[in-house]
C-alpha cells in the first residue's frame, strides 16, 4: 500500500469505530415498554446527529484524499489530530443525549465540533503543503467556504449555549445540513 | 484506492464492528454453573440471527459492489444511510435478547431489519442510477425478487408482533433462511 | 478490490476487533494498589491465551488465502462461519477468567475452540472445492495434520475439563503451542 | 493483497481499535456541570498521552513497512507481540486515569511502554533478518537512536515511579515530545 492508501485505511476504521462506538451509548433498557424507550429519545437524537457529522467527515475526507497526491509527516499527524477531536464526539453525543441537552453538554459538543472543523482545515492546508499550491488539490478546494461557514457557527454558537442550548443546538443542525449538500467543487475539478 | 474500494473498506469496518458488538450484549455471567448461562439463551439465539443477517447484508453488499462500476455522492450516502440501520442492530438485538421476545422488542427489532431492508433497496437504486439502465448491474439486479419479498414479509411481521410476537419471529427467521440461499442472480449475470 | 482481498479485509477487521474486545474484559479495578490487581491475574492469562490463538487463526488464515485463488459464495459463509465461532472467544475467555478456571467455563472454552477448529477445518475444504483438487492449495494443504491433531486433543479435553480443569486447561495451551511453530507446508510448497 | 498489505491492514485495524477503545474510559458522567467533568481530568490527560503514543507506534510502523520488503512468519509474530503489548495500553491508561496518577498504576503505564518498545525492537530485527542487513531498510534504521533512548528513558522511569510518579510521568511525555520530532531517518534514505 502507498502511504495515501494506508492513511486512508487507518482514518477510515477509526472513522467505522467511532460511529460503531457511539451506538453503545444507547443503553439496552430493563423494561420492555414504550416507557423505557423513552428516556432513550435524546440519545437516540444525538447519535443520528453525529452519525451525520461523522458520515459528513468520512465524505469530505474521502474526496479530499481523492484529489491529494502527497502524504508526509505533517499530514500524517495533521490527520491523526483530526481523528483525535473526532473520538472525542461519542463521550459528547453521551453526555450531550443523558443529560436531554442541558447547557454544559451543548457547550461541549460545540466545542468537539469547532475544534474537528479547525483540524480539517489544518489538516487541509497540510495537503496543500504536500501537494503544493498548484495542484489539483489546492484548486479543487479554493476558498473553503463551507468550512470557513462552519467555524463561524460553531464560533457563534458555542456561547450561544449558554442561554439558548435548543438554538445552539439548532445551529449544529444547520451546519449538518449545510455539508448534506454535496461538496461539488471537487467533483467538479477532477472530472 | 478509488472510491468503489473505499466505500468497501469502511463498509466492511462498520459491519465487522457491528457483528462484533453484538457478542458484548452477551454479557459474562458471576457464576459458574449452567443456571447462570440459561438466562443467556435467548440473548445468544438472539445473537445468531442478527449475525446471520449482518452476514447476509456484507454477502449481497459485496456481490452488489462487485457489479457496480461507479460510486457518487448520491451512492456515498445511501450507503451510510444503510449502515444507519445496521448500526442500530446490536442496540435492537440486545434489547430483544434480555427481555426474551417480548412484544414490544420484536416490533423494534422488525422494524430495524425492515428500515434496513429498505435503505438496501435505496442503495441499490443509486448503484443503477450511478452506473445507468443498461449497465451489468442493472441487469444482474432485475426484479430483486427476494428484496421485495422481504420487506413485504416485514411489513406483514411487524403488527403481528403485538399479538404473535414468537411467529413474527418466526418470519424474520424465515427471511434470513430465504436470503443464505446464495443470490446467484449476479454471480451468474457475471461469468 | 477482488472477492478475496476483500474476504480478507473483512476477516482481519472481525479478528483485530476480537483482539480487543478481550481485552475490555480485564476491567480497570478501582484501587491502586497490588491487591487490586491480583484478581486480574486468571483474567489476564486467559487474555494471553485467546490472544495467541486469534493470531495463530489470523496467521493460517492469512497463509490460506495466499494461496486461494477462488472465492465463492460457499467459500464466504465457511468464513463467516469461522468468524462466528471466533466472537464467542471473548465471551468464553471472560467468563473462563473471571471464574478462575472453574469447571464448566473451562469446558466452554474448549468448546469454542473445537468449534472454531471444525469450522476451520470446513473453510479448508470449501476453499479445496473452489480451486479444484489438483491446485497448488490443495497440495499446499494436503493432510492437515495439526487441524486433525487439534480437533482430537480438544475432543479428549473437553470431557477431561470436567475432572481435571487445570490439566485441560494445560491441553489447550499445548494446541497453541503447537501451532505456533509455524506452518511451513504452504510457505515451502509456493516459494 | 500480498503479505506486507495484509500485515498493515491487520495492524492498522488493532491500532484503530486501541484508540477509539481508550475513549470508552472516559465515562460519560451523570450530573450535567462542570463539576462533574473535573474528575475526568486526569482520565482526559492519560487519553491524550496514549492517543499520541498509539499515534507514534502507527507512524513509525507506517515508515518502517513503507521501506520494508519481505514478510515471514517471525515477522508476522513479532508484530503480533508488538499489537499485543499495544492492547494493554487501554487497561493502563484506565488505571492509571482513575487512580490520578498514582504510584503502582503509574510504574504499570510505564511497564507497558517499555515492554512496547522492546517489542518494537525485535520487530525491527525480524524485519531486518527478513530483509538482509544490506537492505533499504537496514540502512535507513541504521543505529535507532531515538528507539534505545525511549527504553533508557524508560528503565530509568520505572523505578522512579515508586518515589516519584509525577516526575516518572514528565518522562513518559518527554519520551512521547522526543518521537513527535518526525523521524526522517528512513524518510531521508528512501527519497
Amino acid at each position: 500500500m502507498c502511504k495515501k492508501n494506508r492513511l486512508e485505511a487507518f482514518s477510515d476504521g477509526v472513522l467505522a469505530i467511532i460511529i460503531t462506538i457511539m451506538v453503545l451509548e444507547i443503553k439496552v433498557p430493563h423494561g420492555e415498554n414504550f416507557e423505557t424507550l423513552r428516556p432513550l429519545l435524546p440519545v437516540f437524537i444525538c447519535y443520528v446527529l453525529s452519525f451525520v457529522y461523522v458520515g459528513i467527515y468520512w465524505n469530505n475526507h474521502h474526496h479530499m484524499l481523492h484529489a491529494a497526491r502527497k502524504v508526509d509527516s505533517r499530514v500524517l499527524w495533521a490527520n491523526l489530530h483530526l481523528l483525535f477531536w473526532l473520538s472525542l464526539l461519542p463521550f459528547a453525543t453521551g453526555w450531550m443525549g443523558e443529560n436531554h441537552f442541558a447547557k454544559l453538554p451543548v457547550v461541549l459538543y460545540g466545542c468537539v465540533l469547532l475544534m474537528a472543523a479547525i483540524a480539517y482545515w489544518i489538516l487541509v492546508r497540510a495537503f496543500i503543503h504536500a501537494d503544493g499550491p498548484d495542484s489539483v488539490l489546492a484548486k479543487a478546494i479554493g476558498v473553503d467556504r463551507k468550512g470557513n461557514w462552519s467555524i463561524i457557527l460553531y464560533v457563534f454558537a458555542i456561547p450561544l449555549a449558554f442561554y439558548q442550548e435548543l438554538f445552539a443546538g439548532a445551529l449544529y443542525i444547520t451546519v449538518a445540513i449545510l455539508w448534506l449538500i454535496p461538496d461539488q467543487r471537487i467533483e467538479r475539478t477532477l472530472s
